[in-house]
C-alpha cells in the first residue's frame, strides 16, 4: 500500500525549504519522553504520536517503537497535517502536549534493532581498500561483482544520533612488533554509510524473493559504522572484521520510508557481470540521496565539511542485498537493520572514510578554522553526516546522525 | 551464588546411571505445551515448572524463557527433588500436571537468542582448515595464539534440536568455471561446537574483566553449527563467512550451568606465547565434556558413530571467549549465545567436521549397515552430537542435538 505526498502538497506546520522534513517526508521515530513514544518530524517540529492516539485522531498499535502498523499511518499523517486540515491545527490544548521543538526533543533508537548486517556494497571504497591494502592484486576480489558481499555485525552497539562514542581499547599489532599490545586504538575511524530497517520477515527455509524484496523495508537512516582501522588490521583473517567494528555504530533517529523516496529513484550503476537471475533488479532500485561528512574538532566552533558524495555510489541496491540475504533461507526479521557499506565517490573529497580521505594517513585532513591536522579521528572530534533528497521545490532528508569522540577509559 | 550438589545425592525421580540427567544436573530448558514454559529434566522425566510455581513450591518470574532468576533456583529444585523431599514427591495430583516423559515433551528453544557469536577455538581444526585451504603457509595465522578469533553470526537461524534443516541454494564457483552458479549446496556439513548463553549483561563502554566473565554465563548447550562448504570458500573473502553459515544452527534444548560442570574442571592447553593480560586465565576455565557425533542415513536403521572429542580441545577457554568479546565495550546482553568453534581431536576419528573427517571429501566415510558412502551429508541424513561429563557414578550430561536434512527447494 503506497502513499506519495504530491510535490507541491503544503502543511499548516512551519516547514523552511532547505527542511529535510517536509509533508512530502513524515518519517518515524522515537522520542523519549515521559517513557519512549513512537512520532513523527516535521520542518523543526517533533509530533508524539501517542497524544494523537491517545486524543482519538489515529490508531496507534506499538506505542514504544516503530512498527509496520506505525508506518502504515502515513496517509493518515498527511491528512491530519495537510494545510487545511483542522482537527489538530485547531485544537490548542493538544497541540501543546503533543508538538515539541527538535531542538530540544530526545531521540531514542526507532525500533529494537534485531540484527545489524554490514554490506560492502560501495565499489570505490571497496577498491580504494583493495588498493591500500592488496597493492599487487586486483582492487576487487572476484567474488566482488557476482554477490553483494557482507557480514553479520553486532546489533547490541547500535546507538542513536548524539550518543557519544568511547574510543576503545583492542589488540593491535605493526608488522615488524614481535607481539601484539593491547591499547586504545590509534586509528579510529568513521564509515559514511546509509541502512534500511525491516518491518516485516520471513520464516526459516523461506526466500523472499528480489521483487517482493522492498516490501519487508520500513525505511532508510543514516549509519556511521564506527571502525578501529588498526584493531581490524590484526584481527581481521580469516574470518572477517569483529571488534574493530562492534564497539559502536551510531544511526540517525528518523526511519525515512521509501514511499517519501520514491520520487528520487534512479538507475544504478551498470553491473558487469549481470547479476545471476535471482538478484536481477527492477531497473530503479537505488536511491539519489546527496550525503555529506563534517568534523569539528575540539577546538573548531563551526563544522568543517570533509567530504560529499551520493547514496548511488553503490554497485549492489538495497532489494539485490536483502534478496540475496534471504536466497539461504534464513529468517528475515522486523528490526533486520542491514548497511549498505561505506559509501565513497571516484575522487579525493569524496570518499566515506578517514582511511580513504587521508590515504591510509600520508595525506592528512586540514582544518580551516584552528589549522589542525586529522590522519585518524581524535578524542573530542564530532562527527557528522548529513543526507537529503533534492525534490522540485522541496527536500526529503534524513537529518543527520552526530557523535563526539569520547577518551578511552583509563586501563 | 554457587550450588554444588554433592555427589551422592539421589531423586526420587528415577534416574538411570548412565543418564545425562541425575539430580546433580538439573538443567533448565523449555517445553512447549500449552505454550511455553520454563522446565528442567530429571532421568527420562521432564518437569513443568511453571506448574511447580502455579502449586506455590517455587517462584518463577519469567515463564516462557529461561533468566536470570530461573537459574538462581536450582538450589531450591534440588530441594524438591532430593529423595526424602515430599512436597511435590507425595502429590500425586501435582505430579500428574507438572512431570511428563522426556520421549514425548515438544522442546523449544531454552531463550530467546538475542547475538549469535562463533569463535574458532578449536586450534585443530583450525590447524586442519588451514593445511586444506592454505597448503604454502603455516596452517594458522599469526593472531590466532594471541586473541580468540571469531565473528558474529545470524541469531535468527539458531534452532531447537529435533527441528529438520532445508539444504540451502548459494552461490558456488569452481577454480575453473567462468562463472559461479545459484544452487542447492552440494557440500553440506555440520561442525561440532559448543556453546554458552548469557543471562547477564553489560552497557555499552563497560568492559567485563575476565574474573567476572563466567558470572554472567547461564550455562551450556551442544551446537551444530551446519555449514556450505562450496559457498563459504567463494564468498567469505574479505570480510568472513556469511550465507555458507546462515541458514541454520541447531541446539541441544537444556541449558546446563557452570554449576553441574563445575567438578569437571580442567586446566586448558598451555598458552604459549602467554595470553596478555587481560586474558589471562584463572587455572580451570576449561570443562571435560566428551563429545560424539553420530550419522544416520535414511537407510539405516540405527546410528554409527562417526567422530568422539573433548571439549578440552580449545585452544581458548569460554572465559578468555567473553572476556574478548567484551574488550571493547560492546554491550553484553542476555540471550547472547558464544558458540566455542568447530571442535576437533589431533588424530583421524575426533575431527568435528565432515570437511576435515573425510580430508575434503578425499577419504569418505563408509556406512557399516548400508556400505554407503558418505563425503559430505546427504538429503535423508541424520546427524547427532552428544555430550556428557563422567563423574564418579554419574554424569552430568547435554542430551543431544539432532536434525535431518531436508532437500533443497524447487527452484
Amino acid at each position: 500500500m503506497h502513499f506519495l505526498a504530491p510535490a507541491d502538497a503544503r502543511s499548516w506546520i512551519e516547514v523552511e525549504p532547505d527542511s529535510h522534513f517536509p509533508i512530502q517526508n513524515l518519517p518515524f521515530g522515537v522520542i523519549d519522553r515521559r517513557g519512549r513514544r513512537v512520532a513523527t518530524r516535521l520542518g523543526d517540529t517533533v509530533i508524539d504520536l501517542v497524544e494523537l492516539a491517545d486524543a482519538g485522531l489515529l490508531a496507534l498499535a506499538a506505542r514504544d517503537s516503530v512498527d509496520a502498523a506505525a508506518l502504515s499511518l502515513r496517509p493518515r499523517l498527511f491528512e491530519l497535517f495537510l494545510e487545511d486540515a483542522s482537527a489538530l491545527r485547531d485544537n490548542a490544548a493538544l497541540r501543546a502536549r503533543a508538538l515539541t521543538p527538535a531542538s530540544t526533543a530526545r531521540m531514542a533508537l526507532p525500533m529494537p534493532v534485531r540484527a545489524f548486517v554490514d554490506f560492502y556494497s560501495g565499489i570505490n571504497h571497496a577498491s580504494n581498500v583493495g588498493k591500500m591494502f592488496r597493492p599487487d592484486s586486483p582492487p576487487l576480489l572476484p567474488n566482488y561483482r557476482w554477490l553483494p558481499v557482507g557480514y553479520n555485525g553486532r546489533a547490541s552497539s547500535v546507538i542513536v544520533s548524539g550518543q557519544r562514542v568511547r574510543r576503545p581499547w583492542g589488540q593491535t599489532k605493526g608488522a615488524d612488533d614481535p607481539a601484539p599490545v593491547f591499547a586504545p586504538t590509534r586509528e579510529l575511524d568513521f564509515e559514511l554509510e546509509m541502512g534500511f530497517f525491516l518491518s516485516g520477515g520471513s520464516t526459516i527455509g523461506e526466500v523472499v524473493p528480489i521483487e517482493r524484496a522492498e516490501e519487508l523495508m520500513a525505511g532508510f537512516v543514516l549509519v556511521n559504522d564506527w571502525s578501529a582501522r588498526d584493531v581490524q588490521r590484526w584481527e581481521y583473517q580469516p574470518l572477517g572484521p569483529f571488534l574493530a567494528k562492534s564497539f559502536a555504530t551510531s544511526i540517525s533517529p528518523w526511519i525515512v520510508s521509501l514511499d517519501a523516496l520514491e520520487p528520487f529513484r534512479v538507475a544504478g550503476m551498470a553491473q558487469d557481470p549481470p547479476a545471476l537471475p535471482h538478484l536481477r533488479p527492477g531497473p530503479h532500485g537505488h536511491f539519489d540521496i546527496r550525503l555529506e561528512v563534517s568534523l569539528k574538532t575540539a577546538k573548531m566552533t563551526r563544522r568543517q565539511r570533509i567530504s560529499a558524495t551520493n547514496f548511488r555510489e553503490l554497485y549492489w541496491s538495497p532489494a539485490q542485498q536483502l534478496a540475496h540475504q534471504s536466497s539461504n533461507g534464513t529468517p528475515l526479521e522486523a528490526g533486520d537493520l542491514y548497511a549498505s557499506g561505506t559509501i565513497s565517490g571516484t575522487e579525493p573529497g569524496t570518499y566515506g572514510s578517514m582511511l580513504e580521505l587521508t590515504w591510509r594517513g600520508s595525506q592528512p585532513i586540514r582544518m580551516d578554522e584552528t589549522g589542525e591536522e586529522r590522519r585518524f579521528l581524535e578524542d573530542g572530534d564530532e562527527v557528522t553526516f548529513t543526507g537529503y533528497c533534492q525534490g522540485d521545490g522541496f527536500r526529503v532528508g534524513f537529518g543527520e546522525v552526530t557523535a563526539t569522540v569520547l577518551p578511552a577509559h583509563l586501563g
